[in-house]
This record gives C-alpha cells, sequence and structure tokens, in this order.
C-alpha cells in the first residue's frame, strides 16, 4: 500500500440531501442509505482530494480522504512492543482547539509511546481544505506514532471502527441566541452523531463531549446510542478543574503540584461547584488551608467560571491551547492509576450514582480509574449542606436543560424549555 | 515567594526612547543606561500589571511582569532528581507559532521529564495583554516543570541569564516590500536582540533563529554578540528537513522512520538544497531506491520550499504547528545522541567548516551531537558536482545577503545591496 491521498466515493442514492453550507461540525449522517454498494477506492493526487462534494442526477457523492502509510520495511524494533493501533475520531478537526490537540495525541505525550494512533477527522464542507491542511501539517511533523490520517466529513465513514470520539464541533451561539436555541441545535448535532456512532464505532467506544452545552449534549448522545454503553460517555470540565487548582494554589501561595482530590460537581456552565471541601493542599483540606471562607464561598467560583472571559479579554481569542491540555490531560487521567487520595473531575452518567442525584443525567462528579480507560465514581466524597445546595442548584439547572431537548431523546416527553437565564461561560460560545 | 505577579519598574533616565508603536518583536534595548538604580520590585494585582509604558518627565518607565511560583512545601520527592532550572527567552511569543511551543516546552516533551524551565517571554507593546493571555493559559495548564514565566518588552531584562534564546519574532513583509527592506528591518531587531544577549545571557547561551531572513540574521546576532560563542547561534532549517523526508517517503511509498540522514545544505530560501545523494531509505542511498532522477533533480526540491505556500492555500494561514514541531525537533536532537549513521541539519556558523565554504556566513549543514546540547559539523558528505553546483548557489545568495547588512555588522564595508530576486519561501512573511 503506498503511502498517498486515496479518495474514496461512496453512493448514496437513497435520499438527496443538499449540503448545508457552512455548517462547521453539523453531522449528515444518511443513516437510511447504508449498505449500498460502495465504488473501490481510487487513488488521486493530494491536490484533487480538493473536490466538492458533487450533486448529480440525484446521487450525492460524498468524498472521503484518506492518508495511508506503508508500514513495511520498518525497523521491526520501533514497533515490536507497540500496542494495537487506538483509533480516535475527532469532531471540529479544523478548529482551534483541535489544532492542538491533534499534535498531542499524535506525538505519543497522551496515551504513550507505544500506542500507535489513527486519527479519524470529522469537518464540514466549509473546512474541507483546512481539514487538508491540517493532515499535512500532520506528515511534515513526522511522528512515527501516527499511523494513519482519514478526512472526512460523513460521521457515518469517519467514525468506523473508532476507539475513542472526541467531539469538539458545535455551532457557536450567534448574536442575540438564547441558551434554549443554542440547546436545540446543537442537540441536533450530538443526536446525529451518537446515531452514527451507535452504527458502526467499536462497541466499546469512549466518547468526550466538548462542544457545547456539553453535559446535555452528551446525555442526548446517551439516548440515541443504546448500544454503546452509557458509562462510556463524558462532557469535559477538567479545564475547570485545572483552573480550580491554579486558582487554590495561588490562593495558598503554593504550586500546583501540592493541591490534590479537586473535584468539579455538576454542569459545565456557571452553575458548576467546584469543590474545595475535599480538596486537599499539602495533604491537608482546603478549609484548614485557607481559613477565608469568605474567598472560598463567594470569590472562589466565579474566578474559576470567569476564568475563560478573563483570557478572551487579554488574549482576543478563547483557550484553545489550555483546553487542548485538559483534554490530553482527561485522557491521561483514564490511562493512568489514579494516585491514592486523588480523583479527577469528569461529568459521566448518573445511573447509580452514590450522591442521590438525579438518574438520568450527565453531571461532574470526582472519579477514579486503575488504568485501564474506565473510571470510577468516589462514593466517599463529604457533602455539607452548602455543598448540597449547590449541587442541587446545578442538578435543577440540568433538569431543565433536559426538558428543553425532550424532543431529541427517544420515548421522552416531548421539550418543554422553561430556561430563562443564561449560565454560559464566559469566555464560550 | 508568594505565587504572584510582581511589577519590576526599572527608572531608565539616560535617553527617552518613545516606544515605537505596533513594532512587532522589535527589540528596544537601551544599551546606554545600564546600571542605573533600580526601584525594588513592587507587588500590584495580576490586572494592574497591564498598565502602558510610561513616559514622565523624560523618564521611561518599562514595567516587566513576572510570574513567580512557591516551590516550598512541595514533595520532595518530585524534584530531588530534577536539573537546574533551564531559563528559556522566546520572541514573539504571543505569535501562533510561540503558542504551539511555550506548550509544548511547558510540558517536557523537549528537554525530558527531569528538566525544570522557566520562560521569558518577549513581546512588544502592542502584544503585552496577549502575552499575559498566554502565561495564564501555561498557568491553566498545571505543568509541573514550567517553575516561573516572566513576561517584558525589554530584551535587556527578559534575556537576563537566559541558557537559551529561540528568536521567533521579526516583522513580516508588508505589501510591496522588497527583500533588502526586509533584510534590513528585521537585521536591526536581530542586531539589537544579539547586543541585550551579550550583555545579559548567560555565558554559553545558545540561540535559534526562526525569524526570516533567519540565515542572515543569525550572522548579524553573531557579529553583535562578540562575547558568546559564535558556534551557539542556529538558523532553522529543520521544518525544510521534516519536509524533505515527508516528501522522499511518499515518493517511495514508504514510512517516514525509514529515512534518515537528510540534510539540508544553505539558505532557508529557495535556494535551499535538501540532500537526497547522502540521504537513505531503510538504510540504502535514496538515488538506489528512488530511480527517478529527474524528480530528485527537478522536482524534489521544490515540492518541499513549496509545501509552506501549499499549505497557505489549503489551510489560510501559515503552518504555525509544524514549524513548532521542528523547532521542539531541533531543540531534541542537540540534546538526544544522534543515532550512528544519522544526521540534523541545522544552519550554523561556517567557520572552520569541512566543505570549503565561505568561513563567513550560516549555513545549513548535516551535523549530529552526543546529546549534551552541543553539536559537530559532520564532514563526510558525498559532495558530487551537481551538489556542488547547487551549494553554490546558495552560498552565492548568503554572501549577497551579508553584503546588504554590512552596516549592521561591527567592522564590515559599508551595505552594498544587489539582491534582486525573492528567494523568500512561499507560505512565509
Amino acid at each position: 500500500m503506498q503511502q498517498q491521498m486515496a479518495f474514496t466515493s461512496s453512493v448514496r442514492g437513497a435520499a438527496l440531501h443538499k449540503p448545508r453550507a457552512a455548517s462547521y461540525g453539523v453531522a449528515r449522517a444518511r443513516l437510511a442509505v447504508r449498505g449500498q454498494a460502495q465504488q473501490p477506492p481510487r487513488s488521486v493526487q493530494t491536490s484533487s482530494t480538493a473536490t466538492a462534494e458533487a450533486v448529480t442526477n440525484g446521487i450525492v457523492t460524498s468524498p472521503l480522504f484518506r492518508l495511508s502509510y506503508d508500514t513495511d520495511n520498518e525497523h521491526p524494533d520501533l514497533t515490536r512492543s507497540w500496542k494495537k493501533t487506538m483509533k480516535i475520531a475527532v469532531t471540529g478537526a479544523a478548529g482551534q482547539i483541535s489544532n492542538h490537540l491533534l499534535f498531542m495525541l499524535a506525538s505519543g505525550e497522551v496515551f504513550g509511546r507505544d500506542q500507535p494512533i489513527a486519527l479519524q477527522l470529522l469537518g464540514s464542507d466549509r473546512s474541507r481544505e483546512a481539514l487538508e491542511g491540517v493532515a499535512m501539517e500532520l506528515e511534515d511533523s513526522l511522528y512515527p506514532l501516527l499511523r494513519e490520517v482519514k478526512l472526512g466529513i460523513d460521521p457515518l465513514k469517519v467514525f468506523e471502527d473508532a476507539d475513542w470520539a472526541l467531539l469538539i464541533g458545535a455551532k457557536p451561539r450567534g448574536p442575540g441566541m438564547e441558551r434554549s436555541a443554542l440547546l436545540d441545535i446543537n442537540g441536533q448535532i450530538f443526536q446525529e452523531q451518537a446515531r452514527a456512532l451507535n452504527e458502526v464505532a467499536s462497541r466499546d467506544c469512549k466518547m468526550l463531549v466538548v462542544g457545547n452545552p456539553c453535559n446535555t449534549n452528551a446525555l442526548i448522545g446517551i439516548h440515541n446510542a443504546p448500544d454503546l454503553p452509557a458509562r462510556n460517555w463524558h462532557a469535559l470540565t477538567r479545564l475547570d478543574e485545572n483552573r480550580a487548582k491554579c486558582q487554590l494554589a495561588i490562593k495558598a501561595g503554593k504550586f500546583y503540584t501540592s493541591v490534590t482530590n479537586v473535584a468539579i460537581w455538576g454542569n459545565h456552565s456557571t452553575t458548576q461547584v467546584p469543590d474545595f471541601l475535599n480538596a486537599k493542599i499539602g495533604g491537608v483540606r482546603v478549609p484548614n488551608v485557607i481559613r477565608d471562607q469568605q474567598w472560598l464561598k463567594e470569590e472562589f467560583t466565579p474566578k474559576v467560571a470567569n476564568r475563560g472571559g478573563a483570557l478572551i479579554k487579554k488574549w482576543g481569542r478563547s483557550s484553545a491551547a489550555s483546553t487542548a491540555v485538559s483534554i490530553a490531560d482527561h485522557l491521561r487521567s483514564l490511562y493512568t492509576p489514579t494516585p491514592t487520595g486523588d480523583c479527577f473531575s469528569t461529568a459521566v452518567y448518573t445511573a447509580g450514582n452514590p450522591y442521590g442525584l438525579d438518574e438520568d443525567l450527565v453531571f461532574s462528579m470526582p472519579c477514579r480509574s486503575t488504568g485501564d480507560g474506565n473510571y470510577e465514581v468516589i462514593n466517599d466524597f463529604v457533602i455539607d449542606d452548602w455543598l448540597r445546595a449547590k449541587l442541587e442548584e446545578s442538578e435543577q439547572e440540568l433538569r431543565k436543560e433536559r426538558d428543553c431537548v425532550g424532543h431529541l431523546i427517544p420515548g421522552a416527553s416531548k421539550a418543554v424549555c422553561a430556561i430563562t437565564e443564561d449560565t454560559m461561560l464566559p469566555g464560550e460560545n
């Protein structure tokens, strides 16, 4: 097999879906036409892979790019001890966060130097050429562990056999758009992507939702991918955890590394609850190190929640690099045994949760891992009355978000949207 | 010591230099006023570090930001085996390349997990706030090895005690600007930065010039930093080497890792010479693997040289990520023993070179390292008549560039600029 870009066309005759232009990250899962005859792969020059999606006589030809590498004639010492290639699908792959993350994944610093990976990148019509640019830069970076890069705009192709799906792409909120409208628009994207994952991904595929509103997007995903384990869905709250650790370190005048056991509870929104009660600095509970209760109760949470907004003011753009770092941290935490007495935060399905929370939400909780890619929710965090009230506030918000997207959840009652307040984090779309 | 931003003001009374606005990365080295009394450091809130440079009664107050971390109370097991902190100064620190590179440096993947680092970031008036944004994102990334971040706009402060200076910032070429004008403008920047390095950097400081035209900028640096070893100056040709390896792999249908011993000779410009004669694929010389002499002699070099241009067409922006990767590769090559029979490319001072080249140029050549941060030029590369002619062409171009910047080289004759052709690489400013 040649190292080249090959161009795979699949004929989809059942229905004509005119591409929705400029719909960044919008999945166009054409579930009805699966199982049609496929044309054999056809080799072309790199430059000609950039042809636009062709619509001829009612037939939509959806191109799929593919970079494949010949791994023959390699020095066997290099690859002998390597694990089986991990297939990682990424949406919003031409965006800023991915532009940092993909290089981190390919370098081996996330999954280890013995873990070859394949990247399966989902873009949109609009981002097609940019996606090719990303692939060219990945090529020029000569990462030995990066064994394949697939580019495409059809989730049914791109998600094929994926071991991980990093769902970063989401439609940004336009001017004046209500949170409920954003929930609906992005909910549709995640419904379609979840259906595609349910069809074609690895049966133990793990999903990390980054596109906002990420908790409820993940809940929609869970209900639209019934054949995949619900516990395999995550929504990212690791950036919040990292920011919380940073603020505690600054307040205490200590270095980051002494801050442990910091949980983020609830929704990735302004109702999130960075937990100082169970957190430790130098092994001592935070309230015994930082005696300023008013700061802990009144200032700490807004400092964490508003960090993105403060950054956008300075920086003029959103925090793509540190978001990518936090995604890498999230993944690394699942493949490294969690140190005793520590935790990491991830928003996961609440079914069977030990804290009495509504059992049909995606809620951030303290977790630990044995390093095999799975996690368990830690069940002995102290919840005092203050913390309980805060948790309930975030739980209530997530219930309202769920009510808003009832039309996207099979079997749920019709959507009733009672969200009035805006709880989006500043600095995020 | 508190983890905080402190604000160091130094009074500079000898001369009034009104800041040149919007001069990205322009060094304002005020050598005449060194040795003045300095005000003691003054602690302020993070937000108030953003005050603009104040000019009052002929006194220029140049603020310097500083993030310092308290490393007391850390678990001693973490740091016991660590090396002495490496101080890395970076110019153009708020730019796209740095936005990738700084996170790679801080993560430990470049210098190793036992090498703590301090980042000393040089920005400009214009990029001051963006620089603070970068520092905030670095904070939020919780890198254990990142022990200090200094931000400033005065190279005499920012370069203090630097072990490495990564000189990325340069003025981009405006519309219609001749290469000779760019040589002059950026030459001035590098003259001033070299003088500052000569004054305040570590006596074994190593310099890597990325800002273009990088070879001649490095030559100006060498002549304006007489107290630093000339051999410590590098100009980046590693991205060219990586791209050359990629193109050879694609042409041969092999994976990158089988391509070794690829040298880039000469100038980082269209006259660069990617060397296929000495390169090997699977241990066999390239001309015995790729039999297509016409491709090797006519198409290979333009493919490498035009890669940045092809990418900008796809991607709409320049290749910041892969440039950062190549800088990381360059540094890693100096701190890892070069495998037997392999090389890496770097443009270095030609004094005493084994190939009969003009001895006062910065010319890319095949090098190897024992892993101590230094290098030696490999002296037994085969140079046939074809290769010799190509080398001389690039050598001739570098001589002309040197003639253009005579006014920036102490002791040189007056500048005579005879450059007519444009040899800037497409896709670069």
